[in-house]
């Protein structure tokens, strides 16, 4: 301290592009005094120039240097003097300043970073609270999208033709617009950008959007529509009624998008576009995943083989080397030594008992859970014998391979709330259980930190658009079969700070309301900390005639008359499993909205049928949407019906407590929301229950593997089955992400391919670039 | 045409970044009036003001927007008065433009489309004519590239540490740096971008630079440095003699970065940074590899699965189905049907015949070559059983998973260029016989389009840079075990544009020069139609030493007093791998320099020894290099001595003609490389080659897989082996790849595990968010 009062900041900003650091200059003001001029050079000669003038200033105390990463060479840094402070851009520095001293972050609008801190307490308050304000302002306001403008055509087209049909915005626009920094976000291409974790700490204070749940009746084999109800949405909310609104959506398994189902991005004129980049590769976490799964696995049978040829001693001197002369443990067997409680670091003074205990997990073959994965829908894999080479010497056991969307590290990935906390999680991994019954971890494997480093860039949500430029979050998918089918919690957690306090973040969960929403509120929101402000079950007049006794609907085969001509009793019998529904939403203290996804074939005597049923059954409203052929305007009833009741009250009230047994949680699961008489668990799975219990984890939550196909455990049962009792023929557990699944009947973990293929229409043109059969 | 007088185009150029579309303002000014004056805007309000200035202004008859994406909106492009026309940027306008009516583009040095062109002939032919120009001196020039400053400790620290203490340039930088346009390259991130292959199409006129392989002596298992003498001689070039120079380099499979062998970007202070980006994940081609190989395999069995339990009438109801009412073959099977030599496109009129045909691929699994990948070292799917579900009805068989850079759509990637051969490739992949031995495709399972579209991004090389800020093409990275070990075609043409004729592209042959370099020739140069100038032969004291009978060089292991203390008497011994290894170089007419890698236990006089027998033996310079602990300084007397020899006139000539049997082709490469007094067919090895001669494949180069620890087949023998039968155990075929490889012995294709792989030691700091031990 050179002078006994603190003296203001005399801070001069150099912008680099004004019409976005326009706003703090005055803002940051308050307290201050700026030159209100803005300077932009077009040669570094001219910045450094002015910078030399600017040394010789004294009421020029410091810069804010906010300049595009290529221009904030070492010169121009060089060229102020000592005397001044500069803040400044680099994206680089962005993640360790926030990490660092300043744990109220200066983080000037455009400027990532802060190269130099400024050296009096006093000034370094008063930047930083007017520049937080001035964030906080710019959060809370509504974004100026620029929404792409559509022109529906009629018949509606393939949806790559449509998603072709429009230019999406460069990434780095929307991502202006949306508020978030240059430093915030790494591009994948044009279409596609990462957007940093680092953004949470940077909006910790502010307040959350509006959270929406979009969830399903019991679907048809055809599925409902909820992904195009979600899309469609935030379209309109977003670009018709000018809200800040994001959707976070899952991204799809390559497997299907070559098998049957084709690829996932909404459909007709609700998508996600670029759709060929949402279905194919995005950017790269589903095969992130797949390495670290596979790592993982290699690690299992390697470990076990080693073990199995080789003595303590061998096995020690292989585990902890002398290199150069140094013996030592590495981090991840000191963390091994202490969970077997051993308090020693210098390995010559380990016990041969410890040695042996330390170097041998003593893995039981028979107790592996750990699956490999691809992500192709590959049914020769789904069992297989393995280690049948030679070199293994005859360790070969049964194995088989899920689709990537199955592993365990899938559900981690969408649970997580951060690197710490992922990383801990892929710690946590139990892959099978050692010869006394004790959980072997990835840990215990020394592959956990090896798993975080291929994970370290899936775990930043990506960044799309939807066919009307509003932002969506395309981050973790995983498999509803056997998880939790539910995007992640850290997008949410991004898209609802940046939304601001007005504004809405809309999330779909897989499958039907009994399976989807239940998971997601009695695991995610659990995960999460996050409540949803209201739940929108979507409906088509399809499935609720099925439900009402319509002759089974099968992919790939013609609808009869009854789906494609008025039928109101079928209707109303089957608004029952919509009523079921209603009502599983309202055990979670949630309002409902119907949103009647709109066909062709649907009258309005059929569809007004059904709205009036909903509000008779409970539902806030129930409205019809037609955002498939329209679009976002075709949704903008539901928007505004989704607006009004977010403003209602509502409390989330889990369904169970985590404290109580398994069995009575699984229970209360079954029939409060299935209806079902009871449940009966084989023996097998009591005796899993068991193990579960005695090993600790038995206050997990509970993710039931169950057919989405009905509310029971049989698919053929449509409408609101009673009376039945849920047999549970497994149990088993992933103790990363953090859920126990009992698996009602046998869940496929491995889709299979179709005589003929989606591929079949697929290909490239080699002269314009473009995919054609995607669909 | 509104003036018979064609007028010469007055434009105007708003340009957003002057220190970089200063030159073409003077340079298009030839024949034209140019305002010579530079706006530059903050606010789109000013830029819009600007224009409507301009629309009042009759001496200005067009402009051209030079603007950064974001900028251009809607409002900007509509500003401007239909009378004036309109030359600006977007990306996304650029490949359409490049194809589309002006084949001879008019692309302004950073803008990338036009968006209206110019609506009179002459004016069109004046810019364009003038531009081409500027960019044709402007890639003559030398670049401005800025170089990253090093500091070298010593000792050298890990390999993570050097790469993480120095701070990359941004990816976009150093693009604009060497002259890519913004519309030209896609960026993964902050440190790596796909560079498009318009690039070679915008610069197909101009000449193609300096060509250098590094190749190696017979290396110890240890490797001798070529990488790192691939990046340190780039590092040389470009940072401290200035010359134009690109490093194309092999992407790692992340297998060996978790097992044994640990990362692979060069070393020490000659590396590709950021050094983890580029070893693990990188911009996602492996991984599209691996899903395009992995669809093909499930589409094997599926295939013969679906064959073996339908009827002829059931198969083709399924693969030619009646959807709305119509029924027709998709493109991939009128191909099929065309290559039955069938010419129908009704899929009524097929003869039960032809439909038994059609649908019958009918192939015989005991002769299935595709095996499916994983980029996991994972010894326990060496050899598995598959199918062992009840849903594959018994059709189990014996499979194995190589290592996902050992697919051969690794080696189409390095071997083809371009989307149109690309996609030919992979169609004519031969992944079994049918039962009467004809070649089965993936064509004919109709996926390749699927192969493709997998495959559409992978085939773009990735921009990244060295230490000292130049630039590296990280691209393909085939198995040299079984494929040709060498990086892309596509990565060296476009690098060899770029650096412009006095320019250098250094790129790397795997193994030793027997093999590598070979291949290179033989292989890679035949298919690319590029000749290299300079051979620059990698050789170290070490493995000169275990050539002249020194002991074992194992890894793990220390080493002995022969390599660590001087002996002048090993080395001049061993030096008869090296002049063996010059003569092969000579074989195909290149001038060789040696580089010594200097590790800090040589002497002097060691050295010295090795540079003389190398200059007697005909090598054109023998230098000894420094980069691992010096950078590009280290190297600088390399770099000089290949600027000097690449001025000398060089003739490629083949080793062999394409249209030799196979046998004798082989035995060519026996013989003449290897120095074998002959070769040895097993009788399995002749029956597959009278097979692909039957098939049609007699034409293909011959790609050996043979150990390369030894110029024989026997790993122990150094130095210049004799008198050996080289004995080919099986011969395959890469039909796709287009190349047929002989078995030397049994490689293993996939590499396993030890009891303590490197992901012991490697770990994310979630704090910091920085990986360590990732060496």
């Amino acid at each position: 301290m050179t002078s006994a009062t603190p003296r203001k900041p005399h801070l001069l900003h150099l912008c680099w592009e004004m019409h976005r650091a326009g706003p703090p200059m005055q803002d940051l003001a308050h307290g201050s005094v700026f030159l209100k001029r803005c300077f932009v050079f077009c040669l570094v000669e001219q910045l450094v120039d002015e910078i030399l003038k600017l040394n010789e200033d004294p009421k020029i105390h410091g810069l804010v240097l906010d300049l595009p990463i290529g221009a904030l060479s070492g010169r121009v840094i060089n060229s102020v003097t000592p005397e001044k402070d500069v803040d400044g851009i680099t994206d680089v520095n962005l993640g360790r300043l926030i990490r660092g001293d300043l744990s109220e972050c200066f983080v000037p609008p455009a400027a990532s970073a802060v190269l130099q801190l400024l050296d009096q307490a006093g000034e370094r308050f008063n930047t930083v609270e007017s520049s937080s304000r001035w964030i906080t302002n710019q959060q809370r306001k509504r974004w100026d999208v620029r929404a792409l403008k559509l022109q529906p055509l009629s018949p509606v087209p393939s949806d790559i033709e449509i998603s072709r049909a429009q230019t999406p915005k460069a990434i780095e626009v929307l991502a202006k617009e949306i508020g978030l920094l240059a430093g915030e976000i790494e591009s994948f291409g044009r279409n596609k950008a990462k957007v940093k974790l680092s953004l949470l700490e940077r909006l910790k204070e502010h307040p959350d959007g509006k959270y929406v749940l979009v969830a399903g009746i019991t679907p048809t084999p055809l599925g409902e529509g909820k992904s195009t109800v979600t899309v469609g949405l935030v379209q309109a909310l977003g670009a018709h009624l000018g809200i800040n609104s994001f959707a976070c959506v899952r991204q799809p398994s390559q497997g299907p998008t070559f098998g049957v189902k084709g690829g996932a991005a909404g459909g007709g004129y609700a998508q996600v576009i670029p759709m060929e980049e949402f279905n194919l590769h995005l950017t790269g976490d589903i095969h992130a995943i797949t390495a670290a799964n596979n790592l993982l696995a290699a690690a299992i049978d390697a470990r076990i083989l080693h073990e199995a040829t080789q003595s303590d001693k061998a096995l020690y001197n292989r585990l902890v080397p002398t290199i150069n002369g140094v013996r030592q443990f590495s981090p991840i067997q000191l963390a091994r030594l202490k969970r077997l409680r051993v308090d020693k670091s210098d390995p010559s003074t380990l016990t041969p008992g410890e040695v042996s205990n330390f170097v041998r997990l003593d893995i039981d073959p028979s107790t592996i859970t750990w699956q490999r994965v691809v992500d192709t829908n590959d049914r020769f894999l789904r069992k297989i014998t393995i280690g049948q080479s030679s070199t293994e010497k005859g360790f070969i056991r049964e194995a088989q391979f899920d689709i990537a969307v199955a592993s365990e590290i899938m559900a981690i990935l969408a649970l997580t709330d951060g690197l710490a906390d992922m990383n801990k999680r892929l710690g946590n991994i139990v892959v099978a259980n050692n010869r006394k019954g004790q959980p072997v971890t990835a840990e215990d494997l020394g592959v956990s930190g090896a798993l975080a480093v291929l994970m370290k860039d899936a775990i930043k949500p990506t960044l799309m658009q939807t066919l009307e430029g509003t932002p969506v979050f395309v981050h973790a998918g995983p498999f509803a079969n056997i998880a939790h089918g539910n995007s992640s919690v850290l997008a949410d957690k991004m898209a609802l700070k940046l939304v601001g306090e007005q504004g809405f973040v809309v999330t779909e969960a897989g499958f039907g309301a009994d399976i989807g929403m239940e998971k997601f509120f009695n695991i995610k929101c659990r995960a999460s900390g996050l409540y949803p402000n209201v739940v929108v079950l979507v409906a088509t007049i399809r499935a609720l005639k099925m439900h009402g006794g319509g002759p089974n609907v099968t992919a790939g085969k013609p609808l009869t008359k009854e789906y494609t001509e008025e039928n109101l009793k079928l209707v109303a019998d089957g608004c029952s499993n919509l009523q079921k529904q209603i009502q599983i939403a309202h055990l979670f203290g949630m309002p409902v909205i119907v949103a009647i996804n709109v066909f062709k074939s649907d009258t309005e005597a059929e569809i007004d049928l059904v709205c009036q049923i909903a509000k008779h059954s409970g539902a806030y409203d129930a409205v019809s949407c037609n955002h498939w052929a329209a679009g976002g305007r075709g949704t903008v009833q539901l928007a505004e019906a989704v607006e009004r009741a977010a403003n209602e009250k509502s409390t989330l009230s889990f369904l169970y407590d985590l404290k109580l047994p398994i069995v009575e949680k699984i229970r209360t699961i079954a029939q409060k929301v299935y209806g079902a008489k009871d449940i009966e668990l084989s023996p097998e799975a009591q005796s899993k229950v068991d193990l579960y219990v005695k090993q600790g984890f038995g206050d997990l939550p509970i993710c039931m593997a169950k057919t989405h196909l009905s509310l029971s455990h049989q698919p053929e049962r449509k409408g609101v089955p009673t009376g039945f009792i849920l047999p549970i023929r497994d149990v088993r557990a992933s103790i990363g992400a953090g859920f126990i699944y009992p698996l009602v009947g046998t869940m496929s973990t491995m889709p299979g391919l179709p005589t003929r293929p989606c591929f079949y229409d697929i290909d490239l043109d080699s002269d314009t670039e473009q995919i054609t059969g995607l669909f």
